[in-house]
């Protein structure tokens, strides 16, 4: 006796998933609301950067070959031609047997090709001792040597770390154009649930889903739109359903995990749409549906929020990613199991672990409960071919 | 000729940080605002969670006892009283010999003490075949079993992941006190720079360390302000960072990297509160300032973008996730090194790698350039002991 007709593979659900990703629009923010933030578009370079020779260092522009034998204790005596200002064009022109001082980032004066540092010179009234011979270019950063003009910079689908920001600072990028952030509809249904806000009366319980998933969203960059707690009525659930579909990018919808609730559910998307896939070769996970209503992708999770968080990490996060043109990235470590773990062959299993110096050691638990979703510290997968995971194997733990 | 009397090691760096960092307040914020936050105070059960014995399954309610030696072909045969609702108490009490359907997350009758999967039933009109032997509890989680009332549930100091948030919502905690997250003010100073909106004449540059500062502020979970560029004149620098400094909780401060530069940022500390540490064995970054001024820290950086970074990820790091009680944590993957990288002993090396299939390749150039910022994944640290590390060891390299 089950629920479902033909249970589909983890991996042709993510494919399923990415499918009916659907478009990512692009917006432009202003530059310092773009962190962490995807590009949309390539980011090419519209002048030279930094623009003139600039030196490196604080020191002495000299002609290079000037230098040539220089030493501790045979220095090169230059006659000295005055200072470079921070932030003005240099107003000297040097020729051999000449220099001048220039700070850090001042420009190097015309004729320079090299500028030594203070610590390897030594000023003597209108003449300066240089005690190291110096290479052509040494310590000067020439006018397109970081940047050349029409040179392409960073690449669309690029995620703006705070080096990205700084870089488009460089070049001016006052606004930047990245992907919108995905709007993520979050509805709640099932008779038994009430409002963080309310008193559960006997036989209810608070509402853990929509907090789950709205930090789950967030966690993957995405925007949640809370819908609460809908009675899993017919007309309000499709009501709500339409509604949040038509506001948003995508819609989790997390039901009571009994029967005909989600034969509510799933029916309601029919009306609104597809239900493409409807139960998954994953443990916990199974009764997950995944289809469309008004043209937009809306995942169906398990009631129980510890099989809702399994789902969550495994298939939502493909859609969220994708919608942000982002791969899904883990954190994982690798670590020694501590306990057998046994495994229906078939099906893609997770098992929640907890670490210690030791290792990882399964956590096992009634599937109701919510208080291993918070003493473990990440999952191990069971691949759907294996039999089960043997104590002493290395595993890879995906960490929260 | 060194322009720093003593160089502090990294560590004692470190150490100084984690000191002047500060008192963390509390606040308020809604559940829907939790995420990512840390908790401020202990977290208690109010209340026994569910409240009330549920069922995880779909099924029937049953006295165990009166299952035992059920099979397939022997089925125990049981009167059935009728439905549980979801989401009100049970009416129905059960005898010896009767049973109840239950749905999944409703209340288990009084009397029962298992619930038999329906997978595992067959209903015959007024009477209910089980086809399994079922032990006392299961399928059950009874009224205090995943919170008890006055349990501790969550400790403070706890970051809130999506489980967090989800277990938070089923004790009812509508708010949570978190720590304030802190306010970090950003000045850029130097006469050579420009605002990213302007025109950078000739000899000037714009900008860069303001977005690389916000965004790093960012990624460590803290609030950026702004203060744009403040030219290197006495005056006006002091009153931007005694105005930081009443402002925010902490004030970071990047100057152009010339010696007279360093010099105005020193002095001024010096006048507003105290310069701690001057110098730090550490490259690049050695004329790294870490001070306070109106009570409060500040990190006075490089101005070499490239520089500025690394002390941003070293040592800032420290002091932004102190403010949160938070431990500094960083993504690292261990690899083999593709070239030597020779170092001086006595300071902490930071070398950029570009990371391949085959392993980290160091990313050496001129340290005025921003180009290899972006185009680096992370960082490998060559203790302050060592005279460099040999092509062909694992490195950890710190990711960006």
């Amino acid at each position: 006796m089950s629920f479902f007709l033909k249970l589909i593979s983890v991996s042709e659900a993510k494919a399923k998933i990415r499918e009916i990703a659907g478009e990512t629009y692009p917006q432009k923010v202003t530059l310092s609301e773009a962190y962490d933030r995807v590009l949309a578009s390539d980011v090419l370079s519209d002048a030279d950067v930094p623009g003139f020779s600039r030196s490196i260092v604080d020191g002495y522009a000299v002609v290079s070959k000037d230098t040539t034998g220089a030493g501790e204790s045979i220095p090169t005596m230059l006659e000295y031609l005055g200072r470079v200002e921070m932030g003005t064009p240099a107003q000297i022109k040097l020729t051999p047997g000449t220099c001048a001082y220039v700070p850090t980032g001042g420009n190097v004066p015309d004729g320079a090709d090299a500028v030594a540092m203070v610590e390897y010179s030594e000023a003597l009234g209108d003449e300066v001792l240089i005690f190291r011979p110096m290479s052509n270019g040494e310590n000067i950063v020439f006018a397109d040597e970081d940047f050349a003009k029409g040179s392409p910079v960073m690449k669309k689908g690029t995620t703006l770390k705070p080096q990205e920001c700084g870089v488009l600072a460089s070049l001016g990028k006052e606004e930047v154009e990245v992907f919108k952030k995905p709007v993520i509809g979050i509805i709640s249904t099932g008779n038994e649930l009430v409002p963080v806000s309310k008193e559960p009366g006997f036989g209810k319980v608070r509402d853990v889903n929509t907090y789950l998933c709205s930090g789950f969203v967030k966690r993957c960059g995405c925007i949640p739109k809370i819908y609460g707690v809908i009675p899993d009525e017919r007309d309000e659930l499709r009501e709500a359903i339409r509604l949040a579909t038509e506001e948003c990018d995508a819609v989790l919808i997390s039901g009571g995990s009994s029967k005909d609730e989600r034969d509510n559910t799933s029916s309601i998307i029919k009306e609104l749409g597809e239900v493409l896939i409807h139960g998954i070769a994953i443990s916990p996970g199974k009764p997950t549906i995944i289809g469309t209503a008004t043209g937009k992708p809306v995942i169906g999770l398990p009631g129980h929020p510890a099989s809702a968080y399994i789902v969550l990490y495994v298939l939502v996060s493909e859609l969220l990613y994708k919608m942000q043109m982002k791969a899904v990235t883990n954190n994982t470590i690798t670590t020694t199991l501590l306990e057998n773990i046994p495994s229906a062959q078939g099906r893609e299993d997770y098992v929640r672990v907890k670490l210690s110096d030791d290792g990882a050691k399964p956590l096992y638990a009634k599937s109701g409960l919510l208080n291993t979703l918070i003493k473990s510290d990440g999952m191990v997968k069971i691949p759907s071919g294996s039999e089960g995971l043997e104590a002493g194997s290395l595993v890879e733990v995906i960490l929260w």
